[in-house]
């Protein structure tokens, strides 16, 4: 138990997916997590375009929030991720967003949020969660190791590349063959 | 033109979605892959899961066959990809596949395959491609270099991690809660 009153005891948060109710909250807080990991605000899409991507006919990805007990629509904390395949991992999930609100950190509401996406990963037939993770983010590479997390760029040499809108627009006019 | 008879000119190739009937021809190229990348045949899914992962009611990607004009239903090569949704990204392609049959490379089919996906993800309206290369895999890498890929894995320190069905088994059973 923390000494901390204003950080809520971990049985009074509920994971559950988030309801189209939940985006506009969801949506500031990825403004908060585009601060964080890119120290700017370069979100590239709308509020409405962001609900589309969730709940749309064609769905990027799936969403889960935390949010308090006593107070279960305010959204502390969420999760995006999604279901993908390739032929050496066949089925798996990408852990793409984790992110809870700095005033309710340290009380493991980010393991939970963690934890229930590897249920409905394992639920859904995967048989593996591939996720991004940045060197910097020692705390957060540390919670993945402990947990048996492997690292396929130092194993393996795995790299992850970036092609620009504006690179892929050049790229489709050149009448390079080979 | 090559003087080597047994290639196909780069006129006698079409890139086109694949189709129901294709999948068993890719599903084998998926076999040539996985012994490609991994050494081995690891391969954790049956071609009837293939086929629902792309033809199903819940797609987990999208593929594109190049076949021989002379022999349409013949593929030689094939790519899978998908549309993803991040914070920082915005919408974005993954190029998650690409592969060419050994007798077909160098010739430029794999550039194809690469721009058809390009031009599908810009027609899509993503901002940008993500996806993973093989340090080991020079040739590949200079291709995507020289058409402008950045290595974030270089530039920014991001880190390719990788979850195991038994590791997150044992997660969700922890009662950890930070």
């Amino acid at each position: 138990m923390s000494s901390d009153s204003n950080k809520p005891n971990i049985a009074a948060v509920i994971v559950r997916d988030a309801e189209p109710g939940d985006i506009p909250q969801v949506y500031k807080l990825m403004e908060e997590l585009i601060l964080f990991l890119a120290n700017q605000d370069l979100r590239l899409y709308t509020e409405e375009e962001f609900f589309q991507f969730v709940f749309g006919k064609n769905p990027m990805c799936l969403c889960l929030v935390a949010v308090l007990k006593e107070d279960p629509n305010f959204v502390v904390g969420y999760s995006t991720y999604f279901t993908m395949f390739n032929s050496v991992d066949g089925l798996s999930t990408t852990l793409e967003e984790l992110y809870v609100k700095s005033n309710y950190r340290g009380k493991g509401i980010g393991t939970i949020l963690w934890k229930k996406v590897t249920q409905k990963a394992l639920d859904m037939g995967c048989n593996s969660t591939i996720f991004v993770a940045h060197q910097w983010n020692k705390r957060a590479l540390d919670m993945y190791t402990r947990h048996g997390c492997e690292n396929l760029t130092e194993m393996n040499g795995k790299l992850l590349l970036h092609f620009s809108k504006k690179d892929m627009e050049d790229f489709v006019k050149t009448s390079e063959k080979a």
